[in-house]
């Protein structure tokens, strides 16, 4: 099948899948993941002969990593799926209902986005979380991997595709595009009318490339460089916890820390305590003059270093002269993810919530919090930096739209 | 300046915009209102000029009446900036608030957009209605208008941004694009990072221009093919009542009905005197084989017919045999913007309501409400035939965006 015949199949499948009953849908999704769980010697077997080829073409070792599936990781993704059942159902919920002078009933009601394509890289277990979202909350999926990870992406989503057509979700519901070519990625983003909405998952060279090429509605997610700013008035102690959670505790991810503003007034009594922890840490220190001279061992940061997302064990680090200074360089170099400020001043922490235009701003609390785990949505299909739809941690609220439903009696107007 | 140092000074004022109370914006839109007034002859000396300039190229007597503003129709905008200022304001609110288990508190607050672009056509009106609707809603804009409207919308632009800036709007906030070249909007459309959504307001063409040359998001509005089907059991006065208004009331909006499908087994009841009704409100009927027989005066349908949206007293007719068939063809033919039921059935009511995928789906009433002002949100920027963002007609919400606030006491993850 050409992407075209993919969408249309799929397109065709959602008017059916929109109106099957949670029950179904759950129902199915536990079978799914029964199903998968059975098949984790075919899985592991597609796999190995993907991280063979990839071992053969010489990629990078975190690269391998990311492809690389085990026994563990498949019951990972079943769990991840049964979990996923377990959720509230997202469709079908009443938003508002208006009744107009005239008697008729206009009721906002939550339904399904209808087909959503999602583009991503080398990660196999994004295959099995997409699907599982996607059915969850209604929608029929086309999902495009990273060529490197075909054989165990076609392998987990025939497993799921038999599982879910035999537990009543129609054919066609759940699409893998086969044909890796950037030619066939670049025709699938441009099927308007077919998918509804385009979610690239991945690094900001994909994710780019999609907003550039694609014709449907993007979902843009991911790039974080998020900041720690630590005020004249910041409990130091806390300022420190903060920072080295925000940096440490998981740096390849979009919500980590990049950058550390410091006011002037408490540079020199935090920064060194500061660049000694983080040091043991095994972090890198890149400093503007001013902090360089507070923390042992730091190098000379570059204009560049400001605006950029290391997703490494790398912080960058800044001395500000005040409150202000640090909202605007926080503007100018941050992607608006996750910002804090650590403060005493009350006046300061409601002008940063207020002030600082991110999708999660924080006062007194690590930036790592921006998760749909974390915020209670209990799964999460990624982080939105764009405005419309979807901004911050999206769960199964954000793979719905809304239709109005009106009730009437004869009514004109 | 270039369309990108507008945008750089559109998104420099929207921060600052973004955080003045709703008693500013309040304030300087019934300023801003007043200053349009006592502006009308400057700005119908302005039309005057550009009404010469278009009718010397011989543009169509439509287009015409579309671009020519008298005083009546000033009065007109600003009556709509005057009631705009007097609507809820829609940000700051909270949509939700969670706490998480360690304490942190996680609030959703609905915050601005930030830079709005709208691009549009020949009715210098809608300048006015876009700023009203942006700085109500906290949101800097970039207007495009048609070049034909240059002068009427210059003038318009710089009554208000006098106005609004001398009342406590940032200066910037407001900018309209004077260079109304092809290639200068198209590099509007690229500008990711400065301008946060894209708007079109008005016809397919210009639309769909936009839509495949954008990078930035777009929220696609307005075309509408628009179906009433009269079902089996339905009351076939009330059935005429609601083709008759939903083609007559107003032909040339998109929530008006462009064609009719009637089942069978009611074709010869209702038809012969529909077709008297409409033909008496000259409306030209194009039918199928079944519905040329009962309807005098007919001519045939073609494929076409069945997806256009005619704008126009045309109306094209096809007799069904079942409900199941009318619901494909709405389907396969229609926009998903607003389709209407005709019916005593209660199964048939539910199924219709479930399984139209439209924005807007009615049981026994006209399409023609599918309206901002209608459906009681008090505005409307446009009414979204896409899924993601906003469906069905945009009211101030639609021109908000989510923020997360977190307070916290020092957590970690």
């Amino acid at each position: 099948m050409t992407v075209r015949e993919l969408a249309q199949s799929a397109k065709k499948a959602s008017s059916k899948l929109a109106i099957t009953s949670a029950k179904t849908r759950n129902d199915a999704l536990l079978s799914m993941a029964d199903a998968l769980l059975a098949a984790t010697p075919a899985i592991l077997s597609a796999n190995a002969a993907d991280v063979q080829k990839a071992k053969e073409r010489g990629v990078k070792t975190s690269y391998i990593d990311r492809l690389t599936l085990d026994h563990k990781r498949v019951e990972g993704m079943a769990n991840g799926m049964k979990k996923v059942a377990l959720l509230h159902d997202p469709i079908g919920k009443s938003d508002s209902v208006i009744v107009h002078p005239n008697g008729i009933r206009i009721e906002k009601r939550r339904v399904p986005l209808g087909v959503i394509g999602i583009i991503y890289e080398a990660r196999p277990n994004v295959t099995a979380d997409a699907i599982a979202l996607c059915i969850k909350s209604g929608n029929a999926c086309v999902l495009r991997g990273g060529s490197e990870a075909l054989l165990s992406n076609s392998t987990i989503t025939d497993v799921l595709n038999d599982a879910a057509v035999k537990n009543g979700i129609p054919d066609g519901a759940i699409q893998l595009l086969r044909d890796t070519d950037r030619a066939t990625a670049a025709e699938m983003m441009k099927l308007n009318g077919l998918i509804d909405v385009l979610i690239p998952r991945g690094g900001a060279g994909l994710i780019q490339s999609v907003v550039q090429q694609a014709t449907i509605p993007v979902i843009e997610t991911g790039s974080g460089v998020c900041h720690v700013y630590i005020d004249e008035t910041a409990d130091l102690d806390m300022a420190a916890d903060i920072i080295e959670n925000a940096k440490c505790s998981r740096p390849s991810v979009c919500n980590a820390a990049e950058t550390l503003l410091v006011h002037q007034s408490v540079a020199k009594d935090c920064l060194p305590q500061i660049a000694q922890r983080l040091t043991a840490r095994g972090v890198e220190l890149r400093c503007d003059a001013r902090a360089k001279a507070l923390m042992p061992g730091s190098i000379d940061a570059t204009e560049e270093d400001w605006s950029t997302e290391y997703n490494d064990l790398i912080l960058s680090v800044k001395v500000v002269d005040s409150f202000d200074e640090a909202i605007t360089h926080i503007d100018t170099y941050g992607t608006h993810h996750s910002d804090a400020i650590v403060t005493r001043d009350i006046n300061n922490a409601e002008r940063f919530l207020n002030e600082v235009n991110s999708a999660a701003v924080y006062v007194n609390a690590s930036t790592r919090f921006t998760d749909g785990e974390e915020f209670g949505f209990g799964a999460e299909i990624g982080i939105s930096t764009q405005k419309i739809h979807a901004r911050g941690p999206m769960g199964l609220d954000e793979l719905t739209t809304v239709k109005y439903t009106i009730r009437g009696s004869g009514q004109i107007r």
